[in-house]
């Protein structure tokens, strides 16, 4: 018996990498016994990125490919594309008729991004960015969903999300239930070079990596900076293999700190450990997603039936809302 | 040949009274040698009456008919309701990811509107309302207008969709026509007191206003206040009833004016032959709309098909939109 209905997005970044692997496998655990709808949030990149869409589409088809890769089930869960879903401007702009301007202007993700951007030299004071929470309360309502996974920072929005809810039930009658917030760790794996981990900056390890690939990553990364003999004594709690060890090595990392701070391990061969266990790890995920890719039209086709039976559940809420506003 | 793509909307206000025969006689001038899409705009009565939509539906089905009764053709031109086409809403959604806020802020209706509105105590500063001008942008780039038909106080709102039109082709490539201006006159026929013609003041004379109600409302018509006897000179130029025999009579408004001035005719007989001439006037047209209401399904059937039409010529535009940003 499914418990909850839940709803979560992600924007189209084209292949996901391993800092991805804690949302996901979060979305895999509430799939088990949930009524989970994924979705795509394809307009959302436009947010940020009107100027330079790249290829959403693309980015899209590769996402899809990762989420299945992973464990994602379009069988049991509704995967979809938001803008295949018309349904989700049209929610998107009677809610904007009820929500007060100023409710958009004091989530506090608005003035820090604008800022953050802003001192990049990028504008993006437009009317589709302040209006992105909104997007995404359209996106969650329109399933009338019961949770939703977010991390610390989303709660603002989410709170938005339950305010226009509060006030369309008010206004016109009761339809959306408040959806109430499933906190989730975010991953704070960082890339391989120490920074956030992010394709822009080239230090992913992408989850379709080749062992080659997977390799020349790790080589990359920076370790104990204190170590420049093989045999002295390393202090694994500020390398960034290490951090990687305990996730991917969890077993042996205990071992593995030990003969580091020993000396009785040197880098490289510490590194070579890294990279083979991730590769185990990713090699299951990297020859799922050749299989599906080999199958032409797999992810066409996965669209297409999450598209109706999103459009189903959205066209049942469009119905409820459509009447409530006399429209 | 049909020479240009015209695009116009009306929000949807129930039964037309005499006052929109201004803008509704300017439609069928254009009708003529045009390529016209005409829409009632019912998302856009929700932008300052979402608290109280009343029947959005109903007053777009009598309005329908009014246009029909009128002589609007819906198989010359495309007759549409905004909401049946989603579309519309992704435009604008689109749309706005590209508009500065600061083009929507300084569209001068907006603080205009918020301030008339905030003094009788009623709070419009929503989201939505913000982004009007833009979904009306979104309603005229949909059809790639030429021109739009305007009165001088929406030129800025053509303004903006000009600007984001260019925007859109110098980010994207070349999709829009910039839509020029058809200044039109607007109406200055007064309600029956004297005030603005409105059903809300219950002053107007419906299009579909019966025998009986046309002649009590002209005798509600406030005349000449000097004349207290019959035969006491007036002066038309002050008088209300003069001012609709200027269109009504227009053939005999001298020799009217002439029989006021020496009073040889008297207020009551001067209202009874307006009554009359009106009368003259809105019977084909009433006559024609209750045809159109005697064949059940009918408005129905008409919404069907130019939403089919709008959509065909929509769903060109949003395809190029789709391509030109990479969605
Ligand atoms: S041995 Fe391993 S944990 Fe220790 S510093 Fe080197 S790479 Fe890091
Ligand atoms: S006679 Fe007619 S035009 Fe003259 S004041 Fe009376 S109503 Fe007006």
């Amino acid at each position: 018996m499914k418990e909850l209905r839940i709803v979560s997005g992600m924007r189209p970044s084209g292949r996901l990498h391993i800092g991805h692997l804690s949302v996901l496998s979060n979305w895999l655990r509430l799939q088990e016994e949930n009524d989970c709808f994924f979705f795509v949030a394809d307009w959302h990149a436009l947010t940020t990125a009107f100027d330079d869409p790249g290829s959403i589409g693309e980015n899209t088809r590769e996402m899809l490919a990762d989420w299945l890769a992973v464990g994602i089930d379009p069988e049991r869960s509704t995967v979809f594309v938001q803008s295949r879903l018309l349904e989700h401007a049209e929610l998107h702009l009677l809610l904007s008729m009820i929500t007060p301007l100023s409710w958009l202007e004091r989530v506090p993700t608005y003035k820090d991004q604008v800022q953050q951007l802003a001192a990049r030299g990028k504008d993006i004071t437009t009317y589709g960015f302040l209006g992105y929470p909104l997007l995404q309360t359209a996106d969650i309502l329109m399933y009338r969903a019961d949770a939703v996974p977010v991390g610390q920072d989303q709660l603002p929005h989410l709170e938005l999300s339950r305010e226009v809810a509060r006030r369309f039930n008010h206004l016109y009658g009761n339809v959306f239930p408040e959806p109430q917030a499933l906190l989730a760790k975010e991953s704070l794996l960082p890339g391989v070079d120490g920074r956030k981990m992010s394709k822009s900056y080239e230090n992913e390890i992408s989850l379709s990596a080749s062992p080659d690939i997977i390799e020349k990553r790790v080589r990359m990364m920076i370790t104990d900076p204190a170590r420049i003999r093989k045999n002295d004594p390393g202090h694994p709690e500020v390398c960034h293999v290490y951090t990687y060890q305990e996730l991917y090595n969890r077993d042996l990392s205990t071992e593995i700190a030990a003969s580091c701070r020993a000396g009785s391990v040197g880098c490289v061969t510490c590194k070579l450990r890294l990279a083979e266990s991730l590769n185990k790890y990713l090699k299951p995920i990297r020859e799922r997603r050749e299989r599906l890719l080999a199958q032409p039209g797999l992810i066409d086709e996965v669209i297409e039936r999450g598209t109706e039976k999103a459009r189903a559940a959205a066209g049942e809420t469009m119905r409820l809302v459509r009447r409530a506003m006399r429209i």
